[in-house]
């Protein structure tokens, strides 16, 4: 098989077909209508095989995210804060980073959650009595993107960091998938911040730890899969039905689907119809489950009353 | 080759490679970085071969319609404006319909084109004095989507047709293609007005001059490609690389391919990374040729004032 | 006092500053932070008393809509199916119509809640199982404003009522009152359609039984005061703050109110900051309600499960 | 006659009702449709009695800038160009500043222009050949509002600024004027950057030389009047009409106006209806000047094809 775009350490790790990876943990939690499964990158071996860095990789995966189900919302939600609370420091600032391009639908969902978290580090004494010494600091911004703004997103992240100086980053961002059926569909939370090169928008640089010099914990969720991928996913399967993995045909095949690939998709993504609906739907219940996780304090009634 | 889904009367006639079609006529006229096409569907046997009524389709092509290169635009404006205008009656009411849901965002093509056309009808003696005796009545209406409405697209326009009683309807809507690089950048004109099944949101009853009583014209832009072409025309062209195409295996490849690409793929749409920037760029096109074609007595420059 | 522009009956009688209107019956019921006002026009002379027509005019008031505070929300949602239910014929189809314009922000009510509406008129055998025999027939539509579209509002209404045949239209739309403190904060009910004049649109033709042959139950929330009414309350305030109402003064008074508002204030309107997002969540309280009252079969969560 | 709150230097400078105020210089130069007006404040005294700092105010006042009627805007690009360009460092990377909150319309003037500037800074080689050695690096960006991000604006820019080092910052912010009839009609220049407490969204600090260390430009434009400034003026008018300012009830006047002023309109706008269009006419206008402006080797064609 050859190798396919994914922003899932999940399906990076599925795609090697093997029942066991050196170096590479994982654990699958049912729980109801949600799989939660834990990818566990222990060790250098484990890195290079999942292509991706070190670190705790969980993801949220559900059948149907779309429907605005109040309670599945609600549990996702609660779900989400409980594996972000515990990767982030108990207390200090936290600095909410909203990545990807607002004016592209499936790559808007980053900045609209930012749009929607509980801002509170500017509160100082206007904050209501009945809240005093119940809230943690919390920022929140939505940088852009380099042809948007000419400036690295990741460069300016950092100059926000060095200003703001909070214990902890918390970068959303929308990415591609594999499989189509992923599509708004799974959440990723990672403690090893944004990869270069990962995200709709494909960020140049990372934004981690070593660079900003604070914890980076990611939260993604798949809204596209490139046409280019869906075209080789479909090509590969016909070439495995038919027998041709022989090697006498794997360069001329090798050719052919790049050329079909490359020269006719490009930059193609692949979307639902309902894309706009779910872009919504979806920065509601990862601004939900952000707020719980940053403001532990707060009972989920006062919450969404300070949420607009 | 497999029959894929088309709205362009161009593609269906190229997807047959044949140089000649009983009752199909083609005429390709060239006009510096536009180019020109006229199909005309002749007889039932021409109708028959691409699917589609009897009528004109003509169609404009451009490399590039994405950049918003003024002159170009203005070019492609006046173009289309020569095309449309020849088609309906030179004088008497028309209706402009701006067919889609405009909360799907390659879908809402028509709407953005109803809200941006030059509406007269209502003005009566509020017409400014030196506008007076030289505008056409024009009405313009986007009635959604069946799933929105809970009506019939075709019924609603045939009520307020049956209301408004104008001399013809101008019914505009965005496409489906079979290739990716004719996404926003093909304008197709037609006299037969809106065919069942087409359209990106898949009307479910034609809006024809048969239904509604008077000539029905329809502009359309492809906004998307279906995944399943995509991924089909992939397949086909590895088949007929491979020189799989002897008979032998054809009912097993026919097998594989619908399995991949129907139970995977449903109803996903590819689309360009830039499509709200493209359909907004796009309606301000078709608007501008539309309000040319309708107000022949007015200027360029008064219907520039006029349009909001 | 002179008159004041306002589309709420409630507003109408306090401006009379009366304890007792022949012809008006009024009643006040408080319920938590909701108050909950009757007002009954019984006769000819309370019609002409209060300038508009016989009927009932339910208002829902509250100190603080705006805040999305979820029990509060539903509550009111709840007492607003409540009020809208009785008012309907118990069986039939209903045709739901979102007036206004949806490209002006406080005019957009109408439209969002029609978009927020759920629609099944058209689903037939399409239903799922479990809510076969329990759904009742509901369409709906934005039929756009005069400016927009070139054809009276009221005649698109009557045409499609024509064709659908619904046994009783509910019609929503954006009001103007003449306290800025009841914006978004009030809720009118009445079972005499819409009056001509009214709305932020400015209806030319009323939308009512007499027009359209079924009951018209009209939903308003007042979204603006226009800055004419504010400057003209505040000179009545400081004018009769003054003891200056003695006749003497009243020509000259009036014409110096008439030049200060008229010529420099025109159409303007007076809306809170944050009005995008005020239309945005009383739109959802509002489709929230009718969906209530429209469907009493469905428990609330199945509502919300069928909702987009 | 007591103050008003106004972000215009033209409109401070009129409601003084004097010909002559030392330290201010003013010079009126009409051209066409368009009269510029130059405000100079070259003393301590000349900015004390305007209440805003020494400086440079340049505004285009214009009867009507709402109509898209291209001729006009292209003028005012234009002239907008000439007046930003001698303001700015000849040569250096300039930092474009969107103030304000892109979710509040009249609000979201800066964030809209920000979105269309040309941004170049980041194309290295990847700067087409035609344009190379032409380009003025130039990078953009929306900072948000205080509410949203938490962070404090002139803090955020002042941080950005440290790390994209530009040689000067044009920052564009929606205003507050006295006078409706000013709203979308008139553009303010100035050399004396961002003050505290001005803009629509009241800056709590200033965005300027002193604190960012490179000179900074300001473009405004008036989006909204307060409630509370109509309400006052009409009231101030009625009671010079009247004859009232004898000092005898100047208290009394003042604690009324106060009252009905300060009780009932809090943070109430006034706008026009059509503020949607407005914004967004405005923003092209900006933009292109600005565009001009930064950009002056390239040709307007050339600057048309290249912006998005």
């Amino acid at each position: 098989m050859r190798p396919l775009r994914t922003d899932l350490a999940l399906e990076a790790r599925t795609s090697r077909h093997a029942e066991y990876l050196p170096g590479v943990e994982v654990e699958e939690i049912p729980d109801g209508e949600v799989t939660k499964t834990v990818v566990r990158i222990i060790s250098q071996e484990g890195a290079a095989a999942l292509n991706r860095p070190r670190g705790t990789y969980v993801t949220l995966g559900c059948r149907q995210f779309v429907q605005p189900e109040p309670a599945l919302s609600e549990h996702l939600s609660t779900q989400l804060a409980d594996i972000i609370r515990p990767m982030l420091p108990p207390q200090g600032d936290v600095l909410v980073v909203g990545l990807g391009n607002r004016r592209v639908t499936p790559d808007a969902l980053g900045p609209r959650v930012a749009d929607a978290v509980l801002v509170t580090r500017h509160l100082g004494d206007a904050v209501p009595a009945s809240l005093r010494g119940r809230l943690r600091a919390v920022s929140a911004v939505s940088p852009g993107v380099l042809g948007i703004t000419g400036m690295e997103t990741a460069e300016m992240v950092r100059s926000i960091v060095t200003h703001v100086q909070p214990v902890a980053v918390l970068a959303v961002d929308a990415l591609a998938a594999r499989e189509s059926d992923r599509i708004c569909c799974t959440i990723q939370v990672t403690d090893t911040g944004i990869s270069p090169g990962s995200g709709v928008g494909n960020h140049r640089q990372g934004i981690t730890r070593e660079i900003l010099g604070v914890p980076v914990v990611a939260v993604g969720v798949p809204m596209v899969v490139y046409a280019s991928t869906i075209a080789r996913d479909a090509l590969n399967l016909l070439i495995h039905d038919l027998n041709l993995e022989d090697g006498e045909h794997e360069q001329a095949l090798d050719a052919l689907i790049s050329r079909v690939v490359s020269e006719q998709l490009g930059d193609l993504m692949v979307t639902p119809r309902e894309v706009d609906a779910m872009v919504e739907h979806m920065a509601a219940i990862l601004a939900g489950g952000i707020n719980e996780a940053l403001q532990p304090e707060l009972e989920r009634q006062e919450l969404l009353e300070l949420m607009q």
